[in-house]
């Protein structure tokens, strides 16, 4: 390609609204530009990046076996009422109407139509399995659209849905894809890792994500320190602290706490270790037959958090988890937050105490008294112990669920997720085979996401220098950068460009040629580094005398003298190599 | 590709609500499912073409030097509201609003957009020309979606814009895409012919169709019989008839027509031939300042169809054309639509008269009494003769408009279609550059679009028999179907097919192997048929027998026995040549 024929848009500046530094280097490079909150426009250099990924992701979803489909942005509310997800899907789903006022959405995920499809065109066991993906436009309306294409209204995605007769063939599928994610991430050169996950609105029961290790990352992932147990902080467990609960010490009593609301001021007020107190998060629990809804008083250890995601499984508790008005609170508990504990409570309120909550001796906690906390609280002595549950985000050092080591955190970007829906879509849906035996059964569904354009930007996160990207090579826009020198003062650079970006194309190399006559020399290196172009050649008089052109590798500090017969074959042994 | 990993979903029955045979024969052919109306989910069969043309539009896009870019498909509502369009857009244009409740649409186009982006990035002549497309999903709400991919509401399109600092810049862009059509069409193995149209509600000055010759087709094509003219029937001109009018004759005279409303009627019923009367078609006049619109008479012979298209563009008739409300017509005419007529019309409508019947002699038309038509009316004697239009469409058999034969009439698909824009978006939308003179000036633009999954559709109206799709090389599915007699039982059937398809396979060529054991010969070749696969191969114990195998081409009636070492060179040859 010619950079005159090319629209190079760098920017010197980072845009001000640009947060991590991928959205910050997508501008600045050219890559992209915002059309509106969450909505992005691929520009040439962002889009061979996009597509090179997309190829990626094709290349290895046929190699597994899987078939390519294609189905619309724009879907029927029906199939969405069939499945329940109409009511149960959140603001995410842009439901619209079309000029005849029939209901629609515009997909977010596409289970409903696959199944929808599948129903119609597979009816027996001897179909089975089979698997089919697609590459494809997903709109989600994000409440706070942020971090530019990483987590943007409308993106590309690569989504797979399997169907088997059996949860045998489902687990075959599922490690073949696992496999073929493994594969993908390998190709396009980041570092990253399977984790378990929870399988969220998408419903099912076993499921993992991909990760690329990044410290702008959104999620937390739990490692062990001593074995290949890695697990999202969402799913992780937080086991029961070994031992037995300590004795108790002195009597309860009242203290006033008349300024002091948050945890780490009582236990300040206090002399307390914040472990040595508990919290009281007040949630609504499960809506009854009459839709009325009980108070749940969570019970943790004051340094430890909530794990909203667990909290919100545990029957009796609502899903989505929602915190209860202050108002109710007050009525119930007599208090306002900030003085609640589980001391007292009245039974229409249910408690549920952490693990580690627990195991608490002399603890102190509110005394649902505005003002006043308890100490020297200890179970079974002045309150009773009923559910025990793991309600808290591990931490690092826990011990690891797996049994081995402790557990450490890092943050990461999730950038695909892979799920065993089990039959929750073909039973609602009615998608039924005939078994073996002849009788009717619902099929058994996986399915298989993968952020193709959030990649792109996880790429980022990960290589990058204060000069700019740095990719690599199976998905840098262009592999090499031929930057001349005065190339509208000299006739020996014009040609010695145009002969070796004549051989470096025929030679199947992706070559930017910065052909701009008047382009100064600075700018060129800069833009090309900002680009992260992954090999830079520069053609100038000076070493063209000696037959020689500059070579310097993006990821490396050294530039060194090429003879200009011997460019082309090192070019080809780094793209190869 | 193996048929046992493959979604082969032919139907035996046509489906009742395919009315065309492209869409009859994607659904037949498993290649397509309609999702609701105008929505259509893409098969792996048909994604396979689909992705085929796909493939062939970008490289002939990327060959013309053309940019790739990407942009969403969902569009704020400020641009279209800067264009004008928000408003100008009819009811195709889906409006939609997000969590926010703010304003967007689905995009049916993107020159919004493109030149949104392009007045940030581009400001100097010196940046110009360029030229940026994109293969995305397009939206558009039509009233009545109708013959499955052809005419949906969500399709796969190119389109491109191009911008320039000067006209000349623009035609010769124009003419480089003309011929990239030309070459994607070619390559693809249609026959088809760019014409001349209409700008429509895009807007700009110059423009081509790329029509598709076929039955089906929902355009009128005027071809000229003795030059390369072409043009939609909605753009070419009708010539003014040759010679002088006529002389008067009798005396004008009412008549009795009490039952005869149609022009056949009346014709019928005077023993005159429809060529000797006139009709009168009453349309709303352009608004004045304060929003009141005149009444239009156009004026028609008889047998002659008015062209909206031309009418909408006459000055003083209101854009787009809407035809008078009956009770207005009877209050300023005196009289129902059926017995109207040019004589005596009060001077607050205006009368517009085309061509052809300016030159009538002795005619008839209604008297603007209900039931009473004259005859033997005649210009300047009864009646003024003032304003003279081309208001209808040429007919077979016309003068052809470029001077050389008479018009000949086919049906066709518009498949692409490309604009000189000029500066109507980039006035509208401020989008300048700095000219040589360091002057602001709007940069002038063109578009380009292409319906990627009409072209599918497009290419089986062309190309079909009672049996089903035959595709052109370019663009199947699968180029060598391979068929097995008794897989089940032979040994030497599996081997050989099995060697086949590896060969093939690793020479490069598509080829779907038929390898469910136990299926039945007939239907493999009926279904491979319907489905279009260009070249079959037969492999039976009896043919093996004597080394051969049987080979036949899609278009022909004849099979041939091969021998098992030449097939893949007769192949090779046949897909190569």
């Amino acid at each position: 390609m010619r950079a005159s024929r090319f629209l190079i848009a760098t920017l010197k500046e980072t845009p001000s609204d640009a947060v991590v530094v991928s959205h910050q280097l997508m501008l600045r490079a050219g890559m992209t530009r915002k059309l509106a909150s969450g909505l992005y426009n691929w520009l040439p250099l962002g889009l061979r990046v996009l597509r090179k990924v997309e190829a990626i992701v094709r290349e290895e979803m046929d190699a597994a076996g899987a078939q390519e489909v294609l189905m619309p942005v724009v879907q029927p509310a029906e199939l969405w009422q069939e499945s329940g997800r109409w009511e149960q899907y959140g603001g995410e789903l842009l439901r619209v109407k079309d000029r005849h006022t029939n209901d629609f959405c515009l997909g977010p995920t596409h289970e409903e139509v696959i199944t929808d499809i599948i129903r119609s065109e597979i009816n027996s066991y001897k179909q089975l399995p089979a698997n089919f993906y697609q590459i494809q436009t997903k709109f989600r309306d994000e409440t706070r659209p942020r971090f530019g294409v990483m987590r943007a209204r409308e993106f590309l995605m690569k989504d797979a849905y399997s169907f088997h007769a059996s949860f045998d063939s489902l687990q075959s599928t599922y490690d073949e894809m696992h496999q073929a994610y493994c594969n993908i991430f390998d190709r396009i050169g980041l570092d990253y890792r399977p984790v378990l996950a929870d399988t969220g609105s998408i419903g099912g029961s076993a499921s993992h994500e991909f990760h690329v290790l990044a410290a702008s990352g959104e999620d937390d992932i739990a490692f062990s320190s001593e074995s290949d147990y890695a697990a999202n902080v969402e799913l992780a467990e937080a086991l029961a602290p070994v031992g037995e609960r300590p004795a108790a010490g002195a009597a309860m009593a009242e203290v006033d706490t008349p300024d002091q609301r948050t945890i780490d001021e009582v236990a300040a007020f206090l002399q307390l270790d914040p472990s040595q107190t508990v919290k009281t998060l007040v949630v609504m629990g499960e809506a009854n037959d009459e839709g009325e809804q009980k108070l749940v008083a969570l019970i943790l250890r004051g340094d430890h958090e909530l794990n909203e995601i667990k909290a919100e499984k545990l029957p009796g508790v609502a899903s989505p988890l929602a915190f209860a008005p202050e108002a109710r609170i007050q009525a119930e508990f007599g208090a306002a937050p900030g003085s609640l504990g589980p001391v007292g409570v009245s039974e229409a309120i249910e408690v549920i105490v952490d693990r580690s909550a627990a195991v608490l001796a002399d603890f102190c906690c509110g005394a649902n008294k505005d003002g006043v906390h308890l100490t020297n609280v200890n179970w079974e002595r002045d309150i009773a112990l009923g559910r025990i549950e793991d309600l808290r985000n591990v931490q690092v050092n826990d011990p690891s669920p797996c049994g081995n080591g402790v557990i450490d955190i890092k943050r990461g970007i999730e950038v695909g997720h892979i799920f065993q829906l089990g039959t929750k879509y073909s039973e609602a849906m009615n998608a039924t085979i005939l078994d073996e035996n002849g009788k009717q059964k619902p099929m058994v569904m996986g399915c298989y996401g993968i952020g193709v354009s959030r990649i792109v930007a996880a790429a980022i996160e990960q290589n990058h220098d204060d000069k700019g990207i740095i990719w690599p090579a199976a998905i840098a826009p262009f592999q090499v950068a031929l930057i001349p020198i005065n190339l509208h003062k000299s006739e020996a650079v014009a040609e010695n460009c145009e002969a070796l970006y004549a051989e470096l194309t025929a030679a199947g190399i992706d070559v930017i040629y910065m052909d701009e006559p008047k382009a100064r020399l600075g700018v060129m290196l800069a833009d090309t580094d900002l680009m992260g172009i992954p090999h830079r050649v520069v053609v100038g008089d000076r070493g063209l005398e000696g037959g020689t052109v500059e070579y310097k590798n993006r990821r490396e500090a050294d530039k060194q003298d090429v003879s200009v017969d011997d460019i082309v074959s090192l070019l080809r042994t780094q793209l190869i190599g």
